[in-house]
């Protein structure tokens, strides 16, 4: 069988780790790394995967089956997703929900005109978390799901702290509160809000002479990020960040619980990840494969995960994976 | 939009409870209750429902665009689904492992040729479970899956214990034993033996005079079904059998573990059953849903949950599921 000929958009975490995953994918080989950087900087570990400047993308157009498109949701992927889709297959991990639906049509526009395949939104949340809402629903329409995350570091919150003057380092995670957990268990997920279902609780590294009582009140009162939580802020040595607070666990899981005549019945979906970015790549890398061989099939424009028959995951036949499966 | 038009093949607990689910689906219109009983016979919820005997199905045949099979996968449906498959659409819960291969292929050479649909082992293990390890496998290749039971009523092993000779009545529970979910949880399920995953618990009330000794020797060495075992027996009179024994809770969970090179993931799925019939009836029900779809799509022959789009499950719009779910 011919390898599926990838290319990789994007050498930060998710991209590193999308290296990774292909390496442990035997359909799969890894033609081209595409980046921003002078490629010559890239320092990759798949000798003969292609650097290639985001520029010069275009000379691999008939050389690549599928391209992974791993820039993040606030600035990369609304760029980097139309541009790729006019010439490539592409698949992304686009994460801004209240915009998938303006981003899925815009991609569907392009790639249908293209008479290619745009599969977005394949993470864990939106993506695999979509899907075990999506079996919920579909089996206990008297019910409801609701989505709880963490124990686990928001690269997002994280960030926002890192902006406020005076400070040096800061990780924030997000925590789930356990008597939330138990109402979602009981159905009664639709009357939480948000400050009960999760805490925030940030570490931060201070410059110093930083005025830390204004830090801690700056985060508290942050708008959106974390006005509406209960938040915790503490302060560390930078020893104590480096030590204790760099790595990318993460998790989180889908509560659906629903009722028929006879009772209640409760479908739950956890994940509970050491590498928060190595996971969502392994992810990507699996609809990859299942985009292609929808684009094989003829079919062109932008999909998601929620359109995926399982079996298109995996490279065994179809033959193979009922007997192993079902 | 048209109703889906719906028979139920069977009038047990799984066949009473898709006529619950259906009765919670607007999309559905219950058409017919088949039985091989006298069909005056059967106290059914749906007054608009016909009662057909099983020998009068084929006048349905162009009156119910899915038919819903609820027999047994012993007896039941080795006849039921063939026979049914020739004229009708169908959707089982075809739950005998080892036999799915076979009974694919003959539910797809009989579909093919008719025309029509057959959408095979939609319960929940098989089915649910099957598409969450092949999740687990697409994503963490460099992993292993592994599921278990309980605590829950097996209906069969009940069953057998009852056929020995000086039991009244009796119900077993199977039980996953935490040391083993542990080990499956570090990646380490293919090390387990049958005996270290479950155990079996079994309640039985004796009729007066028996020979408890003997009662429970022979379920603890009974080949297949305890044999492998750490089987606990224990006596109860009728009265707390009747009030403690007769419901039909039942779950289990698939734990699949995998590494990547920054570390271990592990995903799981699980599920809490009130009643296990109803949940089962509900799965068929969805499942009944997403096969018309295919069929109306100019599919023929045998599927399974594997080759389901999840949006196929939901009555909404592909454009208000993107909306709703991602």
């Amino acid at each position: 069988m011919d390898k599926i000929k990838v290319g990789i958009v994007g050498y930060g975490n998710i991209g590193r780790g999308a290296e990774k995953a292909i390496r442990d994918s035997s359909d799969f080989e890894l033609k081209a790394i595409i980046t921003r950087r002078p490629p010559h900087e890239l320092r990759t570990e798949t000798p003969s995967a292609l650097k290639i400047h985001t520029d010069d993308a275009l000379s691999l157009k008939d050389q690549v089956d599928m391209m992974i498109l791993c820039g993040g949701s606030a600035t990369d992927l609304p760029e980097q997703g139309p541009r790729f889709a006019e010439h490539f297959n592409t698949v992304d991990s686009y994460d801004t929900h209240a915009k998938i639906p303006d981003y899925f049509n815009k991609m569907n526009e392009i790639s249908k005109k293209a008479g290619l395949i745009s599969l977005i939104s394949a993470g864990w949340d939106p993506g695999l978390f979509s899907m075990y809402k999506c079996l919920g629903q579909a089996i206990l329409p008297r019910g409801s799901g609701c989505a709880f995350w963490g124990k686990g570091v928001s690269q997002g919150h994280s960030d926002a702290i890192r902006r406020i003057d005076g400070v040096e380092a800061a990780v924030q995670y997000t925590i789930p509160i356990q008597e939330a957990i138990d109402k979602a268990r009981a159905g009664e997920s639709s009357l939480l809000t948000t400050r009960e279902k999760h805490l925030r609780e940030c570490y931060v590294v201070a410059e110093e002479g930083a005025d830390k009582a204004e830090i801690e009140n700056t985060i508290k009162t942050m708008p959106y990020y974390f006005a509406d939580y209960d938040t915790t802020v503490q302060f560390i040595s930078k020893d104590e960040y480096d030590k204790d607070h760099k790595g990318m666990p993460h998790g989180g899981f889908v509560v659906h619980s629903g009722e028929t005549d006879a009772g209640r019945h409760t479908m739950e979906f956890s994940l509970n990840l050491d590498h928060n970015a190595e996971f969502t790549a392994s992810i990507l890398v699996a609809f990859a494969r299942a985009a292609y061989r929808y684009y094989k099939e003829g079919r062109t424009g932008a999909l998601t995960v929620l359109d995926i028959p399982l079996t298109y995951l995996l490279p065994e036949s179809d033959e193979e994976l009922r007997k192993e499966l079902l």
